[in-house]
């Protein structure tokens, strides 16, 4: 079988290409690694910008994405795409998957992004016994607790405004001398009593046995170390795309990011891009879920010209 | 008082800069012509692609956007912007409204789109007395009775689906041989026992004395004109931009929409476009809301580097 169209990733982006397919009738096939794969979503504690659903949990949004894409009767196949390939001079774009072959006419590539390492020592070890990419995963296990947050965005401010309200203690570490996030949630945080920001600081590596116990420190200014000791730490330096599987079939831009504009048209022809995967300048949920509807668009313009 | 910004409209781009603009606490005033200005979704029935809300009502979506906007603090006035002028250089945008002055380092156009009209003798006079260019308005008039839909989009046959459930017949009259509808809206319609096709047909004119009582209409093949008896009809051909108060300042399209891209700018530092009322591919909510999201992080570039 050939599908009109194949979706890669069910995030906000793949799930409302999905739904503006279902409506446009599109034979088309939504490949997830996991539930909700490329979906940051819904790690993310709470949403308070997508318009018309203020406050809403983030895990809580993207089941209603999902289910408003199973409610017009999507296809999802819980499967991880390993490789793409085109055959009859592209016109059929064909999925590998361990086990299946999956062609279509266009494909969607909605893998989304994910989080960005700080490549220390310890990092890697004690991922899972300490360190953390997801305060909201994982805050909870923190209770009473002393933790450090490190970053200087959106996400890094929002994680240590969770743990505030639960831990002891919650230090926010930065490399910069001013923070990136949004005024009203920087406002927020200098608001809670219980965090310390370090500025103009870098972690060194992160130690312990079998859990986080410190996390050796250095002022960038004056180059001098420090041993903090912490329970936790939740690193949210930024994102990285997942454009593993694509390296070779498209031009990335520098950041490794899909050379895409809003219809999400790639170099190929035949071959979108949405979502966080994409270059642009806002990376949110409502972005994202508006590039699903524009990529459909540009899959039936596709279409009705090579049919 | 200089604002950071005033955004004109409160549609769904408006209210999701205006979303935004409150987190990303920017002094704001939204104006707006009258309650949700610029909100076409107010006169739409039922809205099922709008990601996380399946078959919400088009003014219960609209409301939500309000509230949602009203939550975080957002300052709306009821006037409308009559005149648009470039003070000091053009670092103050100073709006004009009907006895009061606004001024602003910034300003987003987020103005919509508005019906556009068949241009036929009888259709001017009989507006409002049969003639309608809402169904989800003015739809519930028409029970039992028998009713025109011109046009041949998605907007013609939700309105053509709409009247069909409550109205003894329904003509879908269109130009073309086609329509240009989605798949799935058209196969609905098509299943309807009381909907009758008119292909390759335009109307000539409207007439009736305190209402309206027929169509004149003529095909574009033969050229034959014949007399429909109808209550009443209902134009769905399309939207034309609102741009009444920025022809003079910024470059139009062909089509009079504003050029800019999804980062909003427009050719005048400081002014940016969001929603129908730009170019753009698709003129959805979801797009529109991705657009006042996106606006914002345009706005506050702007203001970071001029401020």
């Amino acid at each position: 079988m050939v599908y009109d169209l194949i979706i890669i990733g069910s995030g906000p982006a793949g799930l409302a290409a999905a739904i503006y397919a279902q409506r446009a009738r599109l034979s088309t096939v939504v490949l997830e690694k996991e539930y909700m794969s490329g979906g940051q979503v819904v790690n993310t504690y709470e949403v308070d910008n997508y318009p018309g659903l203020p406050g809403i949990g983030g895990f809580e949004l993207g089941m209603k994405f999902r289910e408003h894409a199973e409610k017009l009767g999507a296809e999802f196949v819980n499967a991880e795409a390993t490789r793409i390939e085109l055959e009859e001079d592209g016109r059929i774009k064909a999925v590998y998957t361990d086990g299946e072959t999956y062609r279509a006419k266009t494909l969607v590539l909605a893998m989304g992004a994910r989080h960005r390492h700080l490549e220390v020592p310890g990092e890697k070890e004690l991922t899972g016994m300490g360190v953390s990419y997801c305060a909201t995963c994982d805050g909870a296990f923190f209770k009473g607790r002393t933790v450090a947050v490190v970053g200087g965005g959106d996400v890094a401010v929002e994680d240590a405004l969770f743990l505030a309200r639960g831990c002891e203690k919650v230090y926010l570490i930065h490399r910069r001398d001013e923070l990136r996030a949004a005024a009203s949630l920087q406002e927020q945080l200098k608001k809670c009593g219980n965090v310390e920001f370090l500025w103009d600081t870098e972690v060194v590596s992160i130690s312990g046995e079998d859990h986080v116990d410190c996390l050796k420190i250095r002022s960038k200014k004056s180059g001098e170390e420090k041993v903090l000791d912490i329970d936790g730490v939740f690193i949210a330096v930024g994102t990285i795309p997942n454009t593993g599987i694509i390296t070779e079939l498209l031009h990335l831009d520098t950041n490794g990011y899909i050379c895409a504009a809003e219809d999400g048209k790639t170099e190929i022809p035949g071959i979108f891009a949405a979502g966080d995967i994409r270059t642009k300048q806002l990376r949110q949920i409502v972005t994202a879920v508006s590039d699903g509807a524009n990529v459909i668009t540009s899959v039936q313009g596709y279409l009705n010209s090579n049919n």
